[in-house]
């Protein structure tokens, strides 16, 4: 370690060295735990949120302790009234399109319209004590909704056996926000970013299309539908029943829904009209029940929510089911739904704090969604996530710290201490149309194209998952949408580049020889580079590739006329790490290429490959002279050598020939 | 493109540019179904397969491709005396383990002894023709045995419904050809590279201990045993029922084991005493028997094989079983064990294509091992692969080509219509015996002290497979070393090692600061190293790595009393590829600078990197002026930026101190 700063890389062209290499170090050994230890902390705190502890003392740490786990008492104590003043206006905004979008997704859900009500009361008072997120808006969200009436409803009926259905979506709620608790506690949120934004994009847009295919019973008037959420079976549904389409629903529902989506491209123009197409599904929802009520149309056909319960969540405590059969299925939904809503809460917070350019720790924010469902689940809510329309909503008006949620909560509990007997008349035709409405911005086309034009691989994942959903079923969808997405990252680990390099002219730099045409091959040598680490996973492919290498390029030569090789350099410098079976494979290499007459020489390894190299006794096999600090050193040596033995060569035909 | 020529390498120290710095060019574009087929082939055919067909044409096309199919098409033309007496020694030398060991191992797997005989005829002829190694040699293993034992036992018992539990085993069998054709097929013989040398290592000697333990019945000559596998259950059982020792077992077997591993234990020691060592198991048979028949030990309660059929194998295409419930056990026992077997076949293939210098094609292989199981199912034989051990007494006994497993096929037909009668007395404990001594060569303690010298990561991998094994079971035991496998897999790609780099004095090079004490940073510039490509499963970790790197770095400078960081360069050299996120994450990484006053300066970027960059436009936000060759290039300019402006301010200072 001593000649640490003797690296310098002089001018080697062709001909010969002009001074000696230097060595490449072995680092010193650190002990095991050390090295573990930080190993530990890079992979489950990156972010390293304790930092801000290390600093305080005592009765302080204590105090910021609390204030970590509870992170309302960091910003409660500075609260001004200009912030309470955006905050309100925000979290009436939102109030507005929980309660519409509340009842909806519920149905959605095939469970009693209050429960979205109830979801959006309990849930939000939790994540404003325990989020992170300043912009985030709290409520259930339609692919989660859509996704559990799809799994459970495989089980149990909600029409035959309601009662059973609610405590089952109870009980996966539970589960749900276990799972979520369990991750952020044992920091394992990095899983969820194993889901690409390709496959989130195209397993959201085709579930966002199977709601809407749904939406068609309630916009139609349907009493009899498909079960099935495929396009096939939903459009044979619909147009098998032609004659039994409802004009009253159609015209409605096409009325309302022209209304909202006319208010939604508005609000793209400006900022004005932004506040209007946050109003819109309110107002839908009052002009839809008052058209009702005066023409009661509910006597001909129109069918409405209908009674809907006064007064607060009751508690749900002893509705959880935990004994089978039933319990398998409501832990399969749970920890699916779970996850969805996860990575979505997660994506959502991400990106606005990104905006507004302040920090969230990903896991803290998992445990804050963990116990708003684990308590949800308790006070008869279900799953609740922070979706990225309402958090959109919420930014736009304005909010300034998560008080919105709490302003949104108190606005939601007035409706169900006072206000549920207003929603009597509201036809479901209105709540389809909002469903409707919400769920287009989900099939992101501009995303859709932009990962066309940037990765067609990308896109083709992506379409992967959206077919899967939209010709399959939400969960088959699911399934490939997570296959794919651990299969290419499988793929990048299992074949990794290798390049050929060559000397780019009149400069001591190598770079690959597709790239750049004009760069030089020097004759009996061959530059190859390993562009990653060196894995269980990719050791046999890189052994046989490299050997392909070999074989290619001496066919070449030997067409060509040319002498054949007579060293493989290989360049180390994106070799970031190696484990026991890439030390064999190196080792492999070396004996082959030994039995091929090829010398292997090694160019700019780094610290962790020497380290092992020396640990398992293999650079004593490859041989210290043979490892170089650069691939312009390693060359100019290897040509050295090849020089000095055809003058020895000539110079032994010489001295045979004198006399 | 046509700059690519000027890539050079200036001198760069502290003080500024000696001249403009150098373009990174974007390449040009490639048609996408190029590319596509290009990454097809690099995934699917690293060693090009198919190289030899195109120098041929027509007729000598088909020749070929059916010596492709079947090698020994290619091999018997050219076939000599020489090989015939070398591999007849060789197959004879197998032939003598191959009937001890068949026989053991099938009661191990608690089929009719019968089977292990068949399962070294019908497989080895197959394996001879379509195989690809010159040195494996074919018969059934103790590990798949005692696994097929294990899984279908739990459905079936082997002693109440024999023939069930016989059927059951041809079918698994049925589907573990088919799995294993068809991954050779699909050439997705990668997948089972994701099972690495640390966790077969530790799975193999975890059951090999437990195989062991079950021996222990034979030797102590126990009638009842448990049913679990598992360390605890066994030394209780074992334990519990000392008084039911039956002492002439315990001698014979004692008696035997010792004697076949002192012969084991002097093989190593010259190659004249390989051929006691190959010869020992045939001998304790041959001895037991003798033994068992002048002493009329089978009246005494010790118990022996018994009558075993005369004759060829009989075919068993009617005995498959398609039907539930017992298919899904088939499939699923065929499954694993297949994917067992195929790991320990392909490996050892290798290894021993290795020592002699020959390359086989690990797809070709596997579709090898597919047929000859697929046809040994439906001709009474049960799963057969390349055992290592009785390949490497193949090996020592200097066979030539594959023809040894049809010298061995020979000998077993011969036994099979002759010989039958002579194992009548042969007593199980024997067999006990030979198959202990054979599989303690599975315990490698060797290779997992290298472990523990190398990687101690590896080595508790390991550990962890070898103790889920023991004190669980073997289904446990797989699924524990295949999900680590697959784990360590994605954290490698979910945390990439990032460094901070430094320029070495009196060079240019930029090496990492923690290896190198010496190297130098400068003020207000930061060079930080990404050591992977950027995938979604990475862009969130490095997002927050790369920010704490920065916060850390300008806490120290704060604390120093230095001025704070005006330049981050990133060097992107061993960023061998991006995805979408990737690009994005580059993207909100340059705005997240720009907020903190922050310039984002990337250097050497790959060229996929800057065409995806380019091809997202995310390339005109960060700038093309702010994209570098080399980090010395970066920095230079990074300095010439600071020297320039502190000049200017000092211009500014002076110009309006003056009068």
């Amino acid at each position: 370690m001593g000649n640490a700063g003797a690296d310098v890389d002089f001018a080697v062209g062709m001909g010969g060295a002009e001074c000696s290499p230097h060595s490449v170090p072995v680092p010193p050994a650190r002990p095991f735990l050390d090295t573990f230890r930080e190993n530990l902390k890079e992979t489950f705190f990156p972010d390293d949120p304790f930092r801000q502890f290390r600093l305080e003392k005592g009765g302080r740490r204590f105090v910021r302790a609390l204030q970590y786990v509870l992170p309302i008492l960091d910003w409660a104590p500075s609260y001004t009234f200009t912030f309470f003043r955006a905050d309100l206006i925000a979290g009436i905004t939102i109030a507005s399109l929980a309660i519409p979008q509340g009842i909806s997704y519920a149905k959605l859900a095939n469970l009693p319209p209050i429960l979205g009500l109830y979801s959006s009361f309990v849930p939000p008072l939790i994540y404003a004590m325990m989020g992170s997120s300043k912009d985030l808006a709290v409520g259930t969200m339609a692919v989660p909704s859509l996704l559990m009436a799809s799994m459970l409803g495989k089980e149990v009926s909600a029409a035959t056996e309601p009662t059973t259905y609610l405590h089952l979506a109870f009980t996966a709620t539970f589960f749900a926000g276990a799972l979520q608790a369990s991750l952020g506690l044992l920091r394992l949120g990095f899983i969820v970013d194993f889901l690409s934004h390709a496959t989130i994009v195209g397993f959201m847009g085709g579930a966002a299309t199977v709601v809407c295919l749904q939406q068609l019973k309630g916009i139609m008037g349907l009493d009899h539908f498909t079960t099935s959420t495929d396009l096939i079976s939903v459009l044979e549904s619909v147009f098998n029943q032609i004659h039994q389409w409802r004009w009253e629903s159609v015209v409605l529902g096409c009325g309302f829904l022209s209304f909202l989506l006319t208010t939604r491209a508005l609000s793209k123009r400006g900022a004005m009209f932004f506040w209007i197409s946050a109003a819109a599904p309110l107002t839908s929802v009052v002009a839809g029940s008052l058209l009702v009520y005066l023409t009661h149309a509910d006597k001909h056909g129109v069918e409405v929510i209908g009674y809907l319960k006064k007064g607060l969540n009751p508690p749900s405590t002893s509705s959880l089911i935990f004994s089978p059969p039933y319990m398998m299925v409501a832990l399969k939904t749970g920890m699916t739904t779970g996850i969805i809503a996860l990575a979505e809460g997660i994506a959502v917070g991400r990106s606005f704090a990104m905006f507004k350019n302040y920090h969230i720790d990903g896991n803290k924010e998992m445990i804050a969604f963990g116990v708003m469902n684990l308590v949800g689940s308790l006070t008869s809510c279900y799953l609740a996530t922070g979706p990225f329309s309402r958090s959109a909503v919420n930014y736009n008006a304005g909010c300034k710290t998560a008080a919105s949620n709490i302003v949104m909560s108190v606005a939601v509990m007035f409706t169900l201490l006072f206000l549920t007997p207003l929603f009597h008349y509201t036809p479901l035709v209105v709540l389809s149309s909002i469903i409707v409405s919400a769920i287009l911005g989900l099939i992101d086309y501009g995303a859709a194209f932009h990962l066309w034009q940037v990765d067609k691989i990308d896109f083709c994942v992506c379409a992967g998952a959206y077919l899967g959903v939209v010709f399959g079923s939400v969960e088959i969808g699911l399934v490939v949408a997570v296959a794919v997405s651990i299969l290419r990252v499988l793929l990048f680990i299992a074949r990794p580049r290798t390049t050929m390099l060559g000397n780019v002219p009149n400069s001591m730099a190598y770079r690959r020889t597709d790239q750049y045409p004009t760069a030089q091959c020097f004759p009996g040598v061959i530059v190859l580079r390993i562009d990653a680490p060196i894995y269980f996973a990719n050791t046999n492919y890189l052994r046989e590739r490299i050997s392909r290498w070999i074989d290619e390029e001496e066919d070449r030569l030997r067409c060509n006329g040319k002498t054949g090789l007579q060293y493989v350099v290989l360049d180390m410098g994106a070799v970031s790490s190696i484990d026991t079976s890439g030390i064999s494979m190196l080792k492999e290499l070396k004996k082959t290429l030994e039995r091929r007459e090829l010398q292997l020489v090694l160019a700019n390894p780094g610290s962790e490959v020497m380290k092992k190299l020396d640990k398992s006794k293999v650079l004593e096999i490859i041989g210290q002279e043979w490892i170089f600090l650069t691939v312009g050193e390693a060359v100019g040596a290897c040509n050295f050598m090849l020089h000095t033995s055809k003058a020895e060569n000539i110079g032994v035909e010489i001295g045979a020939a004198l006399p």
